[in-house]
């Protein structure tokens, strides 16, 4: 095994997993996203060689070279942890990652993470099912690579089919993204919440409502949540980030 | 902190989180879930009490017996962990949990899982979005309760909506809903995958379509996934629970 895709999960390091923390206290190449917690660059052996390839919004273009990168390092041999925020399977490229390493003939892994789309809400003590209030959540992106996820998601259909909605890198589009959910039949009343840097360190959150998105200032990153469970408030009773 | 309400995650011991190990490493009490990694049990203390609340397909009346025995444990004060399959807060009832302690006035708090509604999938080499597949993946349950979701669920609006569909505890169900989302606008021949034990010993696939969904003979518990990504495969070149 060479190349290991680990999902990092939301930002509390407590949330990171077993088999994450073996791969990384063995790695000789650690190649990690903008949007981890830097506390878990220390699970890495001291002589670890550390590659931060943090995207900023917009700059997916780089996603061909951190593959050759993977690449390169599997080819020589290398244990690498390709360390990325959240799953790599859930909005995170690693579909993208593991195909380009099958191509070139690297041995992989993948090790699921918590995906922020879920932890998130539970932060911030929402639920995003419930027996009564919720019988499916969809998740889904504001932005598909560097464009806008605006015309290439079914806003539309999303507002018609029920249930929780968990939006991904949306707050930018949050306005655009309301309007449509509501042209779609959601009522502008439905329970919407906006959960900053969930998990972590800096977490905050902000509850209103669907035609009140618009109007709420956090910025990225943030995870937005439509839906009656987005009126919950279950979280830890004992609050904060050191808590999950 | 009294009571945690702790995801144990899909199946695999090493997908279980460093906050849940460090949790259940000083329990006086673990409530633990049937289809919980029983390894993960070896990481409480020689001398913690564990208690089975395993409950089989349709037994959910015992969910009130459980809430009560979390309440008791709580104000006992004792170090309770109510370890639970995949995420407490995706299908998983911690909402009626931590309701429960919250209006008994128990401090608790809750540390997310891995769901197999995604890793499920990843161990079989899916993952639930792509970029030029699928911009949204909907988790529903077959299952709500002791009822079938047959008729709680909008099949119809969830066929229309597009993107990649995982739907738990299906399986007994799967001619009926494989039915119901042909009648609401998925194409037969869409691709579809049933992944038995997902990431856990005992890991069976099968690859299929929409209208071939419902002779795949898998039992529970398997997670069933519908969309192109479905047919990818992606998954670990070494093979193997051994390597999630």
């Amino acid at each position: 095994m060479t190349v290991s895709l680990v999902g990092a999960g939301p930002g509390h390091p407590g949330l990171f997993t077993l088999r994450g923390a073996e791969l990384l206290g063995r790695a000789d190449v650690v190649v990690y996203d903008r949007l981890i917690a830097h506390e878990l660059l220390e699970l890495a052996p001291p002589g670890a060689e550390l590659i931060d390839v943090g995207k900023n919004p917009g700059e997916s273009s780089r996603q061909s070279d951190i593959n050759a990168l993977l690449v390169e390092h599997g080819r020589a041999g290398r244990e690498v942890v390709r360390l990325k925020g959240g799953d790599p399977f859930v909005f995170g490229r690693g579909g993208e990652e593991a195909e380009a390493l099958r191509k070139a003939g690297v041995a992989y892994e993948v090790v699921p993470g918590i995906t922020s789309a879920f932890a998130a809400p539970a932060a911030a003590g929402i639920p995003v099912t419930h027996r009564t209030l919720s019988t499916s959540v969809t998740v889904v992106t504001g932005r598909v690579g560097d464009a806008s996820a605006a015309d290439t998601v079914d806003w539309q259909a999303l507002g018609n089919a029920g249930g929780t909605l968990v939006i991904l890198m949306g707050v930018s589009e949050r306005a655009d993204i309301a309007a449509r959910l509501i042209a779609g039949g959601r009522l502008p009343d439905t329970p919407a919440a906006v959960v900053h840097w969930g998990t972590a360190t800096g977490q905050e959150v902000v509850r209103t409502t669907l035609d009140g998105l618009a109007s709420v200032a956090l910025p990225a990153p943030s995870v937005i949540v439509v839906g009656p469970v987005a009126a919950l408030e279950l979280g830890s009773t004992a609050e904060g980030p050191d808590h999950c």
